[in-house]
């Protein structure tokens, strides 16, 4: 039996690694908020029904393969290509509490850490739901997130964090600004190109249509349940807690990641006061989440300005973004790729401003390759369930809401809806 | 004083019990938002009213007698009668406290045994509450949770929890499948059959009508942060988390919890597409539910991809009993007796499955006994405050809405609401 | 490099630092949702902005300059003017540790004491937005919370928590029915005075009338956040979790905070059934805060019946004091005023009432001197305001929604409102 510190320092670290997932998992009602109140209310209950099995689906896939090709172990370590291991579902080798057997050093429950890792796969997966809400299919939808959390966002998971080559390189993704966040919006993207805008949001003389959030209190809850749950995000993945060094690194992530929020909310507040007149708040709460997003892959280096700094840059950049998405006639409801994807590659690109061991060319190569992989492969996934069964509703339906198509139900049916 | 390392077990366990006893208490936020989403919008204030008042109520019911009753001690181990001690109001004997300094042995702190205990009452109090929602006085329905977290409930934990006849017998239970999901359904039901079904469920030809949830976010919320709170509900209730063996219990707990409510989600989803041919969001979430209470008998003991099936079986258990209940004209708007009731007694009876120590006979004998006591002693109290108040509100006031008539105000008084 | 148990104690005091403040952060949400319930639909959305705008100021101004001010060291111990110190926002020194180096007593992390105490100062001025809703300009309040943040509240709580001249006379505040709730609702008191009533509140023949929240489940859901938040409030205040005798006393503040909660609720439930004949659900929502807030200036030294009865007291208190202000026709939307003002001031007299080792002369002294710093200053700070910008909004704008106005967008614009 090992020493009551080393015993203890595993349960602490067990139980850190724990809380840390919990809020993460929280992170999937906070994107169901978000999209939920950023819809229309006639296509709610469906965005809220992909959520809630997006999540279920990402749990599920992940335990079966997915977690196998992220950590295929030492052997693999620089490779590129994934290995297949379904040996989880059964509950893995319990390798890692035999390492801390023969050489002392502390370790936590393997099951911990596929806690930990199992809702971050979801969360690139709610990503999706997001941009591609209000006009793609239920099923096609889930479809895809069977391919996306059992495969595609494995693999380049395992290129980093699981000691692959963009790890051998030296390219730094602290928590995923890369890994999950544009990992998520370039999936998304691919979706979105195939699928087309909602009728109606882009006008043939090249007007845009704003299409408002119906249910922005919900919107705001969902926003601040990502902001807590981001603690668990950035402040877990240290993986470590149990000594000063790393308890000390733990909270100023914790600091940082709450300055890069603020910052970003307050400067794409005063930026869309700036372009629109206006306290525009869903500008505000895209502004938070840019903030987040762009802190996520260093989230410790930086001293508290700096971190409110890089989350404020990444406020200007989504409120530019978002318009600029509309230019192009890329519709994505709820603003996810200007938000997880165009602030994502800031975050990258920034690692190196404050950590001294990271650089440039090898944020470039990391933002590259994630981006051509997932983006790539996902169109191919998405081509192929559009030839199978079709990505797009009916305009029927799309003009219905997609609720009484998809779900048979309405997500409001007592409440009175004006312009339908 | 206690060596340090027997000093910072004791913190970690407590401070473990407290953070899981928090996540249960965020529950009835849980409970609360589920039901409100669940019924109409003339009956949603007094359902949050009945939700806030009755975690009230159940705190200071269990604070002066239910703690007491339930955890009589050593000298009561194996009997079936409750023994009456007040002594915890005015802070209990630091007991527990002691033990430790005699035989160096771990424990935590007793203030924080309660706080992680009285959510657990509260739990199963908030499960009668949504099958009796929308035609159930105020009052009467706060009488009978004083009786219910004060006597009822404590009597049966102590039969498992609190070292009496049942645990004697070895029946299992870990979290509670029987002892809290199907009490509080038991208590419902006894509640349900006294009140009779809403005013239009039910068609004098045999038809059902459906009468949908009138705000499904809030229900989708609920269900997100019951999920969450699952975590403390299953992840405490090993509880200790101070060495290597119970940390990974811990987390094995966390992972299987969350398996199962994905695959209560995904079953439960296909089971209702196949019946109804839509994505029905109400039974995705009843689904989630289901395979959350299904695991609550035995998190520990499967291995991840058992987890899944566990709750995957609920998931499937848990549509087709809704719509038997509705045919047995047993009138639940939120099928709480479903989720709580049936898929408690299958997570009982599936404990010996995974649990080579649990044997099927103990089970059974534990689900009868709950199910009886329960049902018997609630049915005894409903009718005698029926007899004294009366349990249903007039016609006319089931008509407007209970929310005037209980409350005097409105859940959304802005909002022009369509067929009322 | 320390023993291993003492870097344990550094670790897992960290940990319970950064959870505590985590669940501070999560009250920021609780007060938006329930400011966000209880004002109109029309002015939903401006509200929603102000409260995710000051939490982000908040943190801004707390790193730039409040967290100096209000923790200036051991060289001005017992004072009363605040001094000013900006090393935080580059990382500030690390003397805590070196502290610990030195005498091997345990600390915890700088970066999670600043988490800890950054979202405090977030709490005290989210009582501001609701006393100051639907009418107060909404920059005009950024402005204000900017001065709050970064000056006003940090030099009260240098007197106290910073080890200024309260400090030194024996005033006790837990964890801050003074210094933050009383602190919040004096600032808002003056921003009330100079702001004057809503448009219709008051009638020319001295009625009152009643404006209804909108939403009452986001009310709902908003109390049970601050409730779950509440326990990183007080819990995190014991500042140590590490050898039994401090669990012991984190659980034992679990539980006086969770049976304030109760007591609150209840008594604030059966005063307005008396009062006003219903079960009037806002009330009881605001008695549970009021039982948070009495309890919170000594959460540690009352038995649990005793926590219960402090709690309920506030709870009577608030439901007169709500109905006392309206008399006065001091309009406060939300009741904050009542409920963290005139509740905060019984809390701080409530202390010797349990704690022997506090005096009546303290807490009045401590009482009066937050009251009239926080006032006086914060009276000056509208005023000015008022004079360079102006505090109100148009006539107009006030009839149409703040939303419109000052965000240019609806919270609910899909959903038809009556009366408007």
């Amino acid at each position: 039996m090992e020493q009551p510190t080393v015993q203890l320092a595993y349960a602490l670290d067990t139980f850190y690694f724990l809380i840390s997932g919990a809020l993460v998992m929280w992170m999937a009602a906070g994107f169901a908020m978000l999209e939920a109140g950023l819809v229309r209310a006639k296509n709610t209950a469906e965005i809220l029904t992909k959520n809630v099995a997006l999540f279920s689906i990402a749990c599920i896939m992940y335990m079966l393969m997915g977690y196998g090709i992220m950590y295929p172990g030492d052997d693999f370590a620089g490779g590129w290509l994934p290995h297949f291991d379904f040996s989880f579902m059964f509950g893995g080798d319990h390798e890692v509490a035999e390492v801390l057997a023969s050489d002392g050093e502390t370790y936590y429950s393997l099951m911990a850490d596929f806690f930990f890792q199992v809702v971050f796969v979801a969360t690139a997966m709610s990503i999706v739901s997001g941009a591609v809400a209000e006009r793609m299919k239920l099923w096609a939808f889930l479809a895809f997130a069977v391919i996306m959390t059992g495969f595609i966002y494995p693999v380049q998971g395992y290129w980093k964090w699981g000691g692959g080559w963009l790890d051998a390189i030296g390219f730094n993704d602290f928590a995923g600004s890369g890994l999950v966040h544009l990992c998520g919006a370039s999936a998304a993207l691919a979706g979105v190109l195939l699928l087309g805008a909602r009728k109606g949001k882009y006008g043939k003389d090249g007007s845009i249509n704003a299409i408002p959030g119906s249910n922005l209190p919900l919107a705001t809850l969902g926003t601040f349940i990502l902001w807590l749950g981001w603690f668990g995000f950035n402040g877990g993945s240290e993986l470590k807690i149990s000594d000063i060094g790393e308890a000390n690194a733990v909270a100023a992530v914790f600091v940082n990641t709450n300055m890069a929020a603020a910052g970003g909310l307050v400067l794409a507040l005063i930026t869309a006061r700036i372009m629109f007149g206006k306290a525009d708040l869903t500008m505000a709460l895209n502004g938070a989440l840019a903030g987040l997003v762009a802190i996520t892959a260093e989230p410790l280096t930086p001293i508290p300005i700096a971190a409110t700094l890089i989350g404020g840059v990444g406020g200007v950049i989504v409120v530019y973004a978002i318009v600029t998405m509309d230019k192009l006639r890329v519709d994505d409801p709820v603003g996810a790729i200007s938000v997880h994807g165009v602030v994502g590659m800031w975050g990258l690109i920034a690692v190196p401003l404050t950590n001294s061991e990271a650089s440039f060319v090898a944020q470039f190569i990391g933002l590259f390759s994630i981006l051509a992989w997932v983006f790539a492969s996902s169109l191919l996934v998405w081509f192929l369930i559009k030839l199978a069964m079709g990505l797009r509703v009916s305009e029927e339906e799309e003009y219905e809401g997609v609720d009484i198509g998809e779900c048979g139900l309405e997500a409001y049916p007592e409440f009175v809806k004006a312009g339908k």
